[in-house]
């Protein structure tokens, strides 16, 4: 066998490996991209924006493994059409359909199954985006988890717009949409049965409506991305490396719930490390981002935006001034393996 | 619980569920399509054919839970790939990107994810599709066997070719591309450890070219469709069952090598219910029938193409003229649950 070892002493996929932090990272990076390498996918973005018989389309796709598929605030199916419709989103792009593949484990009972569909075409309805196609495999039981579910989705990105990872620059302010972490607490409270963080639900929602103001506002935004496996450590480390920017964030202007907050605390969980399905970061130059986050908190989607932090050149780090006056540079999960959160 | 119960005496997710049969179908008919409803979805082609940006698109997913992972002439990598470009091409498209969603079972080896990933890449690259975004998610051993990989993919429609299992008409030639009943045999002796059908390979291939030429030979083709799960059996049933037509086939011009003949005489499995993932079949208005056979053969997927039978007015059920020269009904696999041949 030819090709890298992420790791010679265990040669095997990892729970850490599907975690959104440094292993997942070197997974695809040293393994997975050598092979598939092309210019699209190299970029590593939400969506690849490819033309297309005149048109500008985003296309993406994320498979749904979480575990439970029922949670407060949403379910399987529900997260995997806000997830795919966001990922669109995060382009700039109109979604305009999406594919849903369905693996089902045998014995699911046909009552839930019913009910996760019935989700997803309500959370599709609702962000007026048609499930176009669709496929439905079924494995004996023991051989997968009740569902897993696949969607992928293609969008339309409008003219003039260009937002990519990679295009963050010195002096642009950092924008968080609303409070973060409610997604992962929602999910491991309810794994280990944790009442105190009974009012977390997820913050599954769909944010191509937000993005679309955005961008009506200030369609020079450079980067947007949300926080989803690894946190919003993950995403701004992502977002530096991608720009080669280092990135400044302000501990004290990132809203956290008081549910979600002591969750954490109890669970040694840092925040920024958390999963969220219904936040978004952007890089947006300094000229449009009070415009910008004016047009986000007239969203119920972005009622509690800000801006907590500035991107300045220097090396791909991130660094939180943190609430009592310090300073901490802010890495990405490692060795936290969280599985199966979205 | 509201709604449909397939059948009162199992409320569960059954294997037959996923054979590409009748039972497949009526929990696509009776549970998802209720809810998931729209104009793209309720045509149920390979492919949903759409407008975007003035672009015609066609898009389509499909999950491969192939067991086992690597088969003669093939893996699960590959046929991912030869799949979703095959769903496209059945809506007369030309594939223009796929996306590629993994779902990993802790301890799969990283040499066999490596082989399976270098086989995609290859895979696409022969095809000259790119795959432009991905997804890798991680679950713990048990919840998952080994890899599952979905793929999606979108296409162009060209301006003229309007193809769809809705449009047989009576009169049309039923051309079929190649042997049938190679795939599954393949999956199945390998299951089963037969070592009399180790001549079997899988004929996993990629037949967009071979679409574009036959395309290009008669534009007005009016069904495509390549009888993966089911068989041609299945298909050809959806085809007369689509498009309200009866379809008349004749046995003797059906070829089924020596191998996979006597594989299913062993094992009891009728070779026109069996998959197939590098053959298609064609309904063709007859003035351009010859020459769709003539340009077919002159591809190397389609060097045994021919006609096989003739659509006619009538009820939507195919009869087979069979090799002794009686008739009989060629029905959708029911009750003979064939899981995970792709």
């Amino acid at each position: 066998m030819e090709g890298p070892i992420l790791d010679k002493r265990s040669p095997a996929v990892l729970l850490d490996h599907g975690s959104g932090g440094r292993a997942s990272r070197r997974l695809v990076e040293e393994l997975l991209l050598p092979h598939l390498k092309n210019d699209l996918l190299d970029r590593m973005d939400d969506a690849a924006v490819l033309q297309a018989g005149g048109a500008r389309l985003a296309f993406t796709t994320d498979s749904y493994v979480v575990d439970p598929i029922f949670f407060p605030g949403g379910d399987i199916g529900m997260l995997a059409v806000h997830g795919t419709i966001n990922d669109l989103a995060m382009a700039g792009a109109r979604p305009v359909a999406l594919s849903a593949g369905l693996i089902l484990e045998e014995g699911l009972p046909l009552a839930d199954l019913e009910r996760i569909v019935a989700s997803m075409a309500k959370a599709a309805a609702n962000a007026g985006v048609p499930i176009a196609t669709g496929d439905t495999k079924v494995v004996a039981r023991g051989a997968a988890d009740k569902i897993f579910i696949n969607t992928a989705g293609i969008g339309l990105v409008p003219d003039g717009v260009d937002v990519s990872g990679h295009h963050g620059r010195a002096g642009d302010c950092v924008i968080l949409s609303g409070p973060i972490a409610e997604h992962g607490v929602a999910i491991l409270s309810t794994r280990a049965g944790l009442s105190f963080a009974s009012s977390c639900r997820s913050d599954s929602a769909p944010l191509a409506g937000l993005v679309a103001d955005m961008l009506a506002a200030c369609p020079s935004i450079h980067s947007l991305r949300d926080p989803t496996r690894g946190g919003l450590a993950a995403t701004l480390n992502e977002l530096a490396s991608q720009s080669h920017v280092r990135i400044d964030i302000d501990e004290t202007a990132i809203p956290v719930s008081e549910a979600a907050a002591s969750a954490c605390e109890i669970l040694g969980i840092d925040p920024l490390h958390l999963a969220n399905e219904g936040v978004l970061v952007a890089l947006v130059p300094e000229p449009g981002a009070v415009a910008v986050v004016d047009t986000m908190r007239a969203h119920p989607y972005g009622r509690q935006a800000r801006i907590i932090g500035r991107v300045l050149e220097g090396e791909p780090i991130v660094v939180m001034k943190t609430v009592i006056g310090g300073k901490r540079i802010v890495s990405v999960p490692s060795g936290q393996p969280l599985p199966r959160i979205c």
